[in-house]
């Protein structure tokens, strides 16, 4: 089985490296926009051989886009003129209906398309934060539509499975949603702390709860900018939500009432501030 | 060297561990109110002896009070009639402005009194949080006020050190402004995802940004509150920024403007979205 790794990052080098540590028999062809991390990957023993043009990875039976989401519409488009009927398509995009417009867009057989989504990965990017076993257990989402080939899909789910990933079907849209709230929201609240805390420096050192609560805003911002974009609706409203949570907090607050402050930060626990 | 320590919990016990394994040679007596955590502090070697009351702390050398911070006024006014002009007391509570105003109030040496607070700990509580090392390295904030006795700072600067932390001296409200920061809003963001997430229950598990953002929600919000009720003005002047912060994120999201997103994320980074 012949499959490529379209972008070569963190995402897709891991990708690699699970398939050569994995049961499955395949040869793994690798392409990447930069030279330097497609020979990174090559060396680290993440693909088996390189593409010089992308056009070369449309022949694959299985082709996995693990590129930063906004490369996404020209690598369909570059694919295009080149795929077989056969071919299953998946990424690995946090945010799925806009990929999955795309796919509808540009993409001559869009029912081989399958959208996926790993949920792994550190702050980290780059050959470096490259790993066999990022996917070790971990729920890969899958967001097939009415239109999606079910044998695509199946495909799919049995490659997650072969990475060690456990894969999860379920709806697009709710996708998005509740992964604006479990993974947006924490990245918004990171960004946000640590450029509070630049503009207003201390002697003291945060210790375990800023770690914590600071770790992803480490991510690269450029790349949140764009999956917030994408995401932008869902997004905003679990940050309306959160800031009329933290306005009634800091009203507890001003009126002294600690009863009111428990209730806003754990509701439904008692009342055992005494 | 004779030293007491008043509340045995996850620090207070980590303490007398520390003071185990230390080089300072010292008889280590015990009180909680709750004689279950005083019987498991002695079983794990972290006091040497228990006292059956309160008031037989009162004749230490250095007394540590490392109880819930609601509890402080009334263990100061049981020691006060029974403590000697020598007698040197320090506090680990996150919040030091209040313990310096009781001290003022009930104590018969507030000379004595230094504020202390260990930049360690974890979201964990009770004696299974106790750790020897838990101080190793890590900041110690000291907040001495004009009236303290350079003695008696001097004695707790040499005594945390011992537990192998790293004294730093401050000004109680600026640390009681800048932990605000660095734990109090911190604090208010993980309970508050947490809340959040429990009205809205997703089909989805969060991954890494989720446990990082959401781990010290698992602290106890009794104790929080408590806290914060404790630290109100300046936690509430840090989530009013956070508000405004968020909110001016929430309308780039609305504006549909990847630039403003990312300069809302990271500001002063270069416009790098496209």
């Amino acid at each position: 089985m012949r499959v490529a790794i379209v972008g070569l990052g963190g995402i897709g080098a891991s990708v690699g490296l699970a398939l050569q540590h994995s049961a499955l028999e395949c040869a793994v062809l690798g392409y990447d926009v930069n030279p330097d991390a497609a020979r990174e990957a090559l060396q680290a023993g993440a693909v088996d051989q390189l593409a010089e043009r992308l056009a070369e990875c449309a022949d694959a039976a299985l082709i996995l886009l693990a590129t930063p989401p906004l490369a996404i519409p020209e690598v369909f488009q570059q694919l295009a003129p080149h795929l077989r009927p056969e071919t299953v398509l998946t990424d690995v995009v946090s945010v799925k209906l806009p990929v999955l417009r795309w796919a509808a867009q540009y993409l001559p057989y869009p029912s081989r398309f399958v959208g996926g989504h790993p949920i792994a990965g550190t702050e980290h990017h780059g050959i470096r934060a490259a790993r066999a076993d990022l996917f070790q257990g971990a729920p890969w989402a899958l967001t097939p539509t009415e239109q999606t080939d079910p044998d695509a899909l199946q495909r799919v789910q049995a490659f997650v499975q072969t990475l060690r990933a456990v894969p999860l079907t379920m709806d697009a849209a709710q996708h998005d949603h509740e992964f604006a709230l479990l993974s947006f929201a924490p990245h918004a609240l990171a960004f946000s702390l640590v450029a509070l805390h630049r503009e207003n420096p201390t002697q003291l050192q945060g210790g375990g709860s800023w770690r914590s609560a600071t770790r992803v805003a480490q991510s690269d911002p450029a790349l949140w900018a764009q999956l917030m974009a994408l995401n932008r609706e869902p997004t905003r409203r679990w940050l309306e939500q959160l800031i009329e949570r933290l306005q009634q907090l800091a009203d507890a607050l001003q009126q002294d009432d600690p009863d009111a402050i428990q209730q806003r930060l754990a509701p439904h626990t008692g009342d055992t501030t005494q």
